[in-house]
């Protein structure tokens, strides 16, 4: 396999999806090993870092990328499959930034309150025994949670020409949060412009479900991706297949139409996998999906819809593409 | 322990929280066998029962109780432990109401087009086997599911003379529609009224998280609850426990709302727990949460936050009445 | 005219549509002539009462009534026409409750901030030059505001053997907290329970649109209002009518909901009215409705969708009931 | 005054804020005569002309701009005084595209119902009369309504490098489609790049409140606007004033969260114009403000929030900017 080692120079960092140049061409099928910056752009580094002061928030979420993948048209879909994602520094952080994260007012549910306490916290890593370290700030405890490897951001550029923030997740991917987007997941996204110039970042150490207070265990982050092309057949927002799970994502405010538009595009799969009616594929569904949200902080909220492949009759999505990717991250190892 | 069996007559049913005499007084530490009819009120028995023809929707999800509970005060807390759920039909069913559900327009969400078709699907049971089978409506297609019992709905009267539909959740616990709460819960819920008046129904042979379509696989169930009584403690909204995990449920709209509530609710059970500073408890929740939607389709939406126990050190919620319930469950068997 | 006076005793005040007897049994075609507290129970009388020391939340917006209507049932259609509403003090008082308040956190959209401070504006009536005055509390600043006396909460037993809170706008009226709601409309409710039950209270001397802190100027009122009675033709949500104004008010969470519920029902009327296609009407009404928002801080946030009269042919609503209602009063002046 | 006038060629129409070369530089203070072409590209001519048929979405409200102002950087404000607004042809039209709009299912709040029927609905417009003609395509209904003109679109280029559909509003202005907008306004925009690049089309006949089906009557609009530049002193969201009102559009998703943003703008311009404490500020508001939706339809929702200028002791915004250009306006005529 062809392999690809990459990490940018600060000056390459992308901030936006669409609307810069990409910094590599890449062949279908490459396997890529890139470094990515932690979502604060590496401005915190001890607890007395505050974000208020240090984080110039028009130079977070610090994207490596975008990559043109050839042969890549609007239309098409690409997979992307995480072989391997390792944290690349031992220590990652995490921060309450003023007005922003889902238990305070924020941009948008602005309020005149007074904002929360401008707060950094440190985790140390302990890659040999797989934990982070949580220390309290306002008190003595500390706790050790295990890591758990994600990417918080892994998108496309998006269609019509528009050129979003990496902060923002939607049909494109983008910021979607999800703690699905780890090792063993590959994720299929619809191209819009030639090329399809993904790029991915916002490493994080551990995240849980809703990314509560905005921010995870931010960390640089070393990503073993592989990614192929499968020509046409373009999901219309991101869906996700690891052995065990089929997956939709969507992204939307208020939160129940994100979790409309992750079911309905279940209910897409399911009449294209097995051949069902779109209300038989609605009633099975409804008896059988778990619904895990992403992410309430970002720009959209995500959702994520999921279903067991075990309870169903074994069929192959996108061709068996994720099977014959997991297959060759096998051999990478 | 004391065992009290009821099963109420048709006229017995309740369809609300508050408003209704209670069918019985119990004490503290009594064991419930209850039989509970289906959501449906028996309305559909086969796929030629449409729901638009059958079901009155006036008498839907019918409660068994209320049962006032002797001793219990407004600011106590109630602890109702499931010990065992069992359907009691062989058959379950399902349906698509016309504008009820998550993926249609509703009488909140109300648009011009035309309601889905109104569709039954009944699910065979096999209790033997644990499982329940599916049958397309509009095509050939069937899978066999695993039985996975759990209540719709578990509540107490509410506060300030409020009087509410069955088919709400709200902080007095109500139609939450939550896998979560089966067999090995504890719900804790506040006391609002004198007696608690609690009463439970809606019983689910299996749902997924969401309850999409906007009916599980309902059916006539066969509970058997333990009761017991904390003096004061009252949480603010739903509390549940399992070996496993600790968890809050919300319910407002939009479902962003329903999320803040059990995630702030979760803050201040860790603040309690583990004599956490609220901004430390904010983050290490951040990094710890699961956040599954329990329902998208009822009066208000509801979302479950919960936290695995064995990231945490060892620690007793409500002097330990979770494991008590659970040890004097197991003796029941 | 039958003219019935009638001023509560405090144990009569009702904090509830439904669940509470009727004060007395009137005729339709009665002239009411009701005294009504304020929202605050007159607890708040000078700046240095503070909401969380003098407000008991749990017997705020005392109604005067319900009142039975004879021969009225479901089905039917209660018409309510204010002929005049006069401040019945000579102060009216607002405040901002610690998390209550469309710019706050409260207890739906939950956060972890401090509460903005609990604050007490009085304003002073001068009922003659038709003024309150505004005086700062935090600064020097006054101004005469014209008066503007309105009924916050206006309402019928809801249907289902439901009991509300007097804090709640729904489908059967209550607390929607609209400036429409003042001398010279009819407000048309459908019955949900026999004699109907209707009960009014919250007399704002003067509100803006939102309701932005969560109180207007809240003081105790005299109102002046016929009621009468249409057999059936139930409206869905409520509507007004005043001599200029077809109105509807929708009233959920969230706040396109209660858009979309109002827009409804001013497709269904308008197609009653000119006998239109379900599509003309939505296309002309999308030209014509004017759309402000009445509430974003109660338990449904509600909003008005409207049309002026003088657009369209000439055609009677409800059998000419306000016309023949605003005759009435004029009469009685 | 320098007079500049402007008609687009095809080619140079622009479907994006920012990401697009601008059309022309001009000074400030500079008066500019601009035709802009209809929402839907002149696609739709007649009754028999579906939108599903004939509109092309990638090519939908085209700009006429963007007008890179001379001397105009980050944290200037824009001043755009409309002058006059004529519609520019003799006919409007309207449709109801499939799956878009306020009563229907969208990609965003999406369901598994059918589309509403795709109707085209053709406007004749009597400038003279000052009118314009709805006529019913299902029925024989037709009535005349006064001409109201308005552009839907005026904006500059987003911040942060984002290029954004000219179908969506936010903090740069752009699709806020409220009726506001229209003859005798000044809009008063934050600029986030060098030039401010600023842009307007989207012209409307007329529009209600909300434009509820999506689409108002739609038509080719000629504007004379006048252009003016502020050092410094950006607001945060599009501010509005006409002789009569001081104004805020706030647009995101849900609509509460729309209406804090405007809701908010004013209490901050309130403070600033009148000196006041964030809590007066909040109070004063809270009664006097008007509050009407712009569209519940686009990417995001628009809510404007309004307080008349006469409730208010005499204050002048922005160095008295809009009174200034309303001067310079009237010399024009």
């Amino acid at each position: 396999m062809n392999v690809v080692e990459f990490t940018p120079d600060r000056e390459q960092y992308a901030y936006t999806f669409g609307g810069v140049e990409p910094v590599m061409r890449i062949e279908p099928g490459s396997v890529l090993r890139l470094w990515s910056e932690d979502a604060f752009n590496h401005a915190l580094k001890s607890i007395h870092d505050l974000s208020s002061e240090k984080v110039d928030l028009r130079f977070v979420n610090p994207q490596t990328g975008p990559f043109h993948v050839e042969g890549a048209e609007p239309g098409d879909t690409l997979a992307i499959h995480i072989v391997d994602l390792t944290p690349a520094r031992t220590w990652g952080a995490s921060a309450t930034i003023p007005f922003f994260g889902g238990l305070t007012g924020t941009d948008r549910t602005v309020n005149l309150q007074e904002a929360l306490p401008d707060t950094t916290w440190i985790y140390e890593v302990d890659l040999d025994a797989g934990m982070v370290g949580f220390e309290a700030r306002f008190g003595d405890f500390a706790v050790e949670l295990p890591l758990a490897p994600m990417l918080g951001t892994v998108g496309v550029a998006p269609p019509g020409g528009e050129v979003r923030s990496s902060l923002v997740p939607e049909r494109f991917g983008g910021n979607m949060d999800s703690p699905e987007v780890r090792a063993g997941t590959t994720i299929f996204l619809g191209v819009n412009q030639e090329g399809a110039l993904f790029s991915l970042g916002d490493g994080h150490y551990r995240q849980g479900e809703g990314e509560a207070c905005g921010t995870a265990v931010e960390g640089a982050m070393n990503s073993t991706i592989i990614v192929e092309l499968i020509k046409g057949n373009a999901p219309a927002w991101p869906r996700l297949e690891n052995d065990d799970y089929w997956m939709a994502v969507g992204s939307s405010r208020p939160m129940e139409d994100s979790w409309r538009i992750a079911q309905v595009e279940m209910v897409r799969w399911y009449q294209e996998l097995f051949d069902l009616h779109q209300m038989d594929a609605y009633q099975l569904l409804s008896q059988t999906t778990e619904a895990p949200i992403a992410n309430v902080v970002d720009a959209n909220y995500s959702v994520v819809v999921k279903t067991q492949k075990s309870l169903m009759p074994r069929v192959e999505a996108f061709q068996g593409m994720h099977a014959e990717l997991s297959n060759r991250a096998g051999q990478l190892k």
